[in-house]
């Protein structure tokens, strides 16, 4: 499929906005890493092959018999009330106690809640901040709306409140409408980087002091290595904070189902526009996600990833140690939890050209231009553990050392 | 749930756009209307009661267990090509044989692609035409974009093609943008009323001469009652339509799958939109459909509902001749296929407060407003046939009719 750019008088219906739909480097990449043989520390899959399929099967297959009037029909727009309820005993286990299931609405995937709160919140030239790096699927659902998005500055435990304070006040000094903050406060997508827990409610209170909504994006809270999750920003303000969880990272994204947790007072205009884009999310597949968390042991199915994915995180981690411990100017960050190791080379060094070399060493990572909301050079990449064993892992490093080092040794040349 | 409105200064964020959200009154009577005992002409679903829900549920199986490396993880944007191309057998069965499948993206519902029509295409103030009455759900998903929604003018045979060339003139002249014509061909939802086989070309005529796309949506196209599906638009004018597809009306809505065939200079933007909000259509449901497609007999699925759909729209209207065949002002469309008819009342009559002593009386439909893109008092009703058997119309039109009939006399009082 070519682009035939320029062919086509209907061209000139596009929209102001359609010029601000990217192309991501990061589908690319995945179209490529398919390619068999290659150590793929690129997707941001969960590991599937722990899931119990034949149960899931029949869980499937009830579904559709036990449940047909139900499961094949339309649903309703917020979701089903059965799987609504059962996703705040989900949000319990991560230290989230008191969600009111009223304010759950559940949706196709949560990047599609991304989408709506830049809808129903942004008009053109509105500001989301966001940490830099961050979610590409957000940087893509946001700026089709042709909102500026501006990063706040962090450290290694993530937003600093007071510099977040401080691009506030300038940025409303400089006339601009602020009206969310997109955060991924634990193990950030994709530096790994998670918010301190001493941080947490004053990044909350600053934004309340200026009005401006906390979008919190939390697929991995739950995979804590310790099994002693974050509490998320929600628990404690419930009307401040828009909560996006999903069953990708701790079921499957097979069957796009995620939720938003939204304060009462914009609940029903949220779920009125998501309702317009999608009706109601699939019948069928929510009812497989609730057969799921009613039959099959979840809890112990996250207690078992988060064990494997500690077990490939420390992998990767020595991996590292092992093969750039003593190279000036390379470090990484050290996750508590969730699926990514974020590297930093030296400046200087464009990772992005560093991909097409690695895929051809056998390898391939995401380069960290995807995560920007700046399309500078950019000298990080970023590296999944979510879905290789160590024994990958070693092999994956062993083919990446040679491209890596060529290009820090040219950056030094 | 309660609004709250008012009561949160995080109101104050709300976009321009989301005040263009409607609530809309179709839901709230879908939410009513489910009380036992109701005869419901409301709802557009189709007969599930048909479906080989044994067969279905070992597909389920299927999908789950055998496929679980598919089905599970994260798809492609564009939608699987083994279903890609399954749908374009389907789009053989109603006249359209030369679709290329790699112009057919797999989209989450029908709806959907609707919503991603209006982001691409149209910036604020933009113009969309369409049929009035129109389905409401494209009403929605078209008006957050702060569109102009245009009616053009149509008579029992559907869009006048002259009419049509007239309006766009007049839009042009006023410097208005007008970007797409948004059409249901065949058995519109809610009039019932298909385009003559002999103007559908001229009407495709008249948007390509003013470089205007047409959104073809089609969810019904293979239900005509006599077997001999109406050519439609996309067919003879892959590079000037938008054909929207559905498996909604043909297996079921719970699986939310539906498509899009876009011409080839408009596909990469269109595709690159959808993957912005949901990533790829779910796997899971869309391998349930291509299984469905593989080992059931679809064709004779969708022939044995065509003869089912025909005998209650007859006996809908029969019960319409028998009841209201000689009341002054009261007439009727005779659709030849799909799952709606419409119902004019005088004059004077709003059918929106009917719609309250109607589900008092034991009987639901859709008021016309619901339809229509003005809020004037609208007297039409729309009544769907596809839901309930024909012991089930007779008892309905028994409730319906004092109801009505007190409206009408009222009129003329």
């Amino acid at each position: 499929m070519t682009d035939n750019a320029f062919s086509n008088p209907l061209e000139a219906l596009f929209s102001e906005r359609s010029a601000h739909i990217k192309q991501s480097a990061v589908r690319d990449v995945f179209d490529i890493s398919v390619q068999p043989g290659l150590v793929s520390f690129a997707s941001g899959s969960p590991n599937l092959k722990a899931l119990p399929v034949e149960e899931l099967g029949e869980a499937a297959r009830r579904v559709v018999v036990d449940h047909s009037a139900e499961a094949l029909n339309y649903g309703v727009g917020t979701g089903m009330d059965q799987l609504r309820k059962q996703i705040t005993e989900v949000m319990a286990l991560e230290g989230a106690e008191n969600v009111d299931w009223e304010t759950v609405l559940v949706t196709t995937g949560s990047q599609f809640a991304q989408d709506i709160a830049a809808k129903v919140f942004c008009d053109e030239g509105d500001v989301i901040l966001c940490e830099d790096p961050t979610y590409v699927g957000a940087l893509n659902a946001f700026e089709v709306y042709r909102v500026e998005v501006v990063p706040v500055a962090t450290d290694e435990h993530g937003i600093i409140p007071e510099a977040l304070t401080e691009t506030i006040r300038s940025l409303k000094a400089a006339g601009k409408r602020v009206k969310m903050l997109y955060t991924i406060p634990s193990f950030n997508n994709p530096s790994g980087i998670s918010l301190a827990e001493e941080r947490r409610q004053p990044v909350v209170d600053a934004c309340r002091a200026e009005n401006i909504l906390v979008l919190e994006d939390n697929p991995y809270g739950l995979l804590k290595f310790d099994g002693k999750p974050f509490r998320p920003l929600v628990a404690d303000n419930p009307d401040d904070v828009i909560y996006l969880g999903s069953f990708s990272k701790i079921l499957a994204p097979g069957v796009r189902v995620g939720w938003a947790v939204i304060p009462k007072a914009l609940f029903r205009r949220f779920y009125l526009a998501a309702e317009a884009v999608v009706l109601t999310p699939s019948t069928v597949t929510q009812l497989l996600v609730s057969e799921y968390l009613t039959s099959i042991d979840w809890r112990g199915a996250i207690s078992e990833s988060r064990a494997l994915y500690k077990e490939r995180c420390e992998a990767m981690l020595a991996a590292l140690e092992r093969e750039f411990g003593d190279v000036e100017g390379v470090s990484w960050t050290v996750p508590e939890g969730g699926f990514f190791v974020w590297v930093t080379l030296p400046e200087g060094i464009d990772t992005y050209p560093l991909m097409r070399e690695g895929i051809d060493a056998g390898v391939v990572f995401i380069p960290g231009v995807a995560f920007s909301p700046n399309d500078e050079p950019n000298h990080h990449l970023r590296l999944a553990f979510s879905n290789v064993t160590p024994e990958q892992i070693d092999e994956g490093f062993r083919r990446l050392k040679p491209v890596l080092m060529r290009a820090i040794e040219g950056a030094r040349g």
